[in-house]
């Protein structure tokens, strides 16, 4: 196991109806002029928002708001919310939404404390402190409500790049189940495919002999596959969003990626698809993890193996393990078909000859020299062969 | 799943030679005059105190020291602790140790704020503030470097009783696998089944539908039956000791036992035990553990069935589904035994006939009422029942 530390100071409010205690934790965490960061209108009419701006009253604290965050949030939002914090002196960010609505907090929240531009942190620059941050999640997905992350996409160029620091650990994350109900059946999918899509980036490793963390990985794995059917089927199924929702933030605040090494190359791969095409993220995952593992599962063909049988049930070929690692992969692109999800370009409004300006982004864009590292190293040629494998 | 809240703070450094840091970490927790508190000899003689106390000098961090803390510690020594605090002026202190060090350190963190009898705190006052502790572990069992709670033995009348409180929350906690490797294989044992019990004690739950949990708890019991036989087997195997690790401390900082009743009686049951025999604590937990799952597990078959399935690798029996859970609890004292541990009171030098004694301590000792409350209510009766099963 390799040297590591792990810090997740964030408190967790689970459970039905604790919304109504955000003005509560934002005082508790030090705030007292909130800014309200949220996505579309389904937050304001379904009255989330109404009852946000409630608790918050009640605790007298002051708030100002900044609807409009959209799917795969973008840098120009992010500027208007640094520019509206400094105006009115806002000393804690509320994110109400998803992964978009709370990475977007999490930029504005590094930016207002930062003379240069916010780019800056998405570009490798690290982040020594941002405004505190609490969020009230509404689709368990991103994990981004206990993870120390950020990805948004800058306009000039799309390109979508992710940053990352303990400052950016929200204070506090609200977590009710019911809030996930009203999810459109293919958000729901995409959600849950990224959440697994965060499993396998940490299951992929070059670190040896790190069991405790395999099983964890494996037990939400499980996890999801148990549960994502039943939400799909049933989608008012409380019990159901509920393990769902922490098996997400569980995911994600790496307590089960610590001491290894990771992959993270399916994200890499997938986020030129969500910028280029503006895609679901974990739609995106959908398609692109299965072409990635088939492409390096060679690397490791125990891994895959291990995976296959603790996961998906399938009976270790001792003969022929490779056959094994492959009937895995095949067990979750039947699983993700299963619960709606695309499995090739056509089903992302992706084109095949994109393919070329998709890994010149992905490989060189920003500044990157070639190649994404990970689980396998892969260049320029190996990206093609891969965004090909999906066509 | 219930509502539940889950804040889990702790700054947690791992890995080899990472003891070297504590320095650094006391003052980024901003302590600057600190008791060093720590169990016996071994962590003088192996240089480890040495080590910690040039990491202090190196950061300018005042120390004064209180060693002597025994397993099961004692209210005489947090006393000690508390005036030697207070005449130190200490803001902080440095735990080094296991779970006896740790909640001795805890017990004098909330003392010393308290114009009371810290004793007072472990016969159910709430803990509201407490000085911040950090603690340096040396062997993985009692979870005490993540959790928020403490348990110490009263001398006056030998009541061994825990306290809880986010306040206890080690602020840091230094994980190196290698200060473990010089522990007798006992230890070792006594400390791998204090983590299982652990593990036990949250899967044992009356609160329907929690898979995420029950996938986590499992997770971390198979990594406990792989990695805990190749730690007795090589003392010196660094992976082993460090996927123990920090299973142990996932086992016992509750994001595995979150939104769920637990059980907690084995405990109970044991903890009489250990105030009477100052056997170890994992020790008393192996006899213990068998006994209570045995005169409990009807109350729902399917649960220990389940364990045995996934845990312990049986068929599962659909006809008599209660052989299942029963060859599970087997499967456990047979791993229980393989690793040393003692399985009868014979084992732990405890005596027949005093059952009347430990019934009377446990169930109306220092104020209850007559019964144990958990998976199973347990009054009188049935506690007299489950220590002769031990016999």
């Amino acid at each position: 196991m390799d040297n590591f530390t792990f810090y997740s100071p964030s408190f967790f409010m689970f459970g039905k109806d604790t919304e109504n205690r955000a003005g509560e934790l934002v005082k508790r965490f030090g705030g007292s002029r909130v800014l309200i960061h949220y996505g579309g209108g389904s937050a304001v009419r379904s009255g989330l928002i109404g009852r946000v701006k409630k608790s918050l009253e009640n605790e007298g604290v002051y708030y100002a708001e900044l609807g409009g965050v959209r799917p795969n949030p973008r840098s120009g939002l992010v500027y208007e919310g640094i520019s509206l914090c400094r105006k009115e002196r806002i000393d804690f960010i509320l994110a109400v939404g998803g992964g978009s609505a709370i990475d977007s907090s999490k930029a504005i929240a590094a930016g207002v404390l930062y003379d240069g531009d916010f780019w800056d942190f998405y570009s490798g620059k690290k982040i020594e402190k941002a405004l505190p941050v609490g969020t009230i999640l509404t689709i368990a997905a991103a994990g981004s409500e206990g993870s120390p992350d950020s990805v948004i996409t800058r306009e000039d160029g799309m390109f979508k790049r992710g940053a990352g620091s303990d400052a950016l650990r929200p204070k506090f994350s609200i977590l009710n189940p019911a809030l996930t109900m009203t999810l459109p059946p293919y958000q729901t999918a995409a959600g849950i495919t990224d959440i697994m899509a965060h499993l396998h980036e940490r299951y992929l490793t070059n670190t040896k002999d790190v069991e405790v963390t395999d099983r964890l990985i494996e037990a939400l794995l499980l996890t999801m596959i148990h549960e994502g059917p039943r939400v799909i089927a049933d989608p008012e199924n409380y019990e159901a969003r509920a393990n769902i929702m922490w098996a997400g933030m569980m995911a994600h605040n790496n307590a089960v990626g610590v001491g290894r090494s990771q992959d993270w190359n399916s994200h890499n791969i997938e986020h030129e698809l969500s910028a280029l095409y503006d895609c679901a993220h974990g739609a995106g995952l959908a398609v692109t993890m299965p072409a990635v593992f088939r492409y390096v599962y060679k690397h490791d063909v125990m891994r895959f193996a291990k995976l296959a049988v603790r996961v998906w049930g399938c009976q270790m070929d001792f003969d022929h393990p490779e056959e094994t690692a492959l009937a895995g992969i095949a067990a979750l692109e039947n699983f993700l078909r299963s619960i709606g999800m695309p499995l090739d370009f056509a089903g992302l409004g992706a084109k095949k000859e994109d393919i070329p300006k998709l890994v010149e982004s992905l490989c060189y864009g920003d500044g990157r020299d070639g190649s994404i590292s990970g689980f396998v190293t892969l260049n320029a040629e190996d990206c093609t062969k891969i965004y090909q494998m999906m066509v």
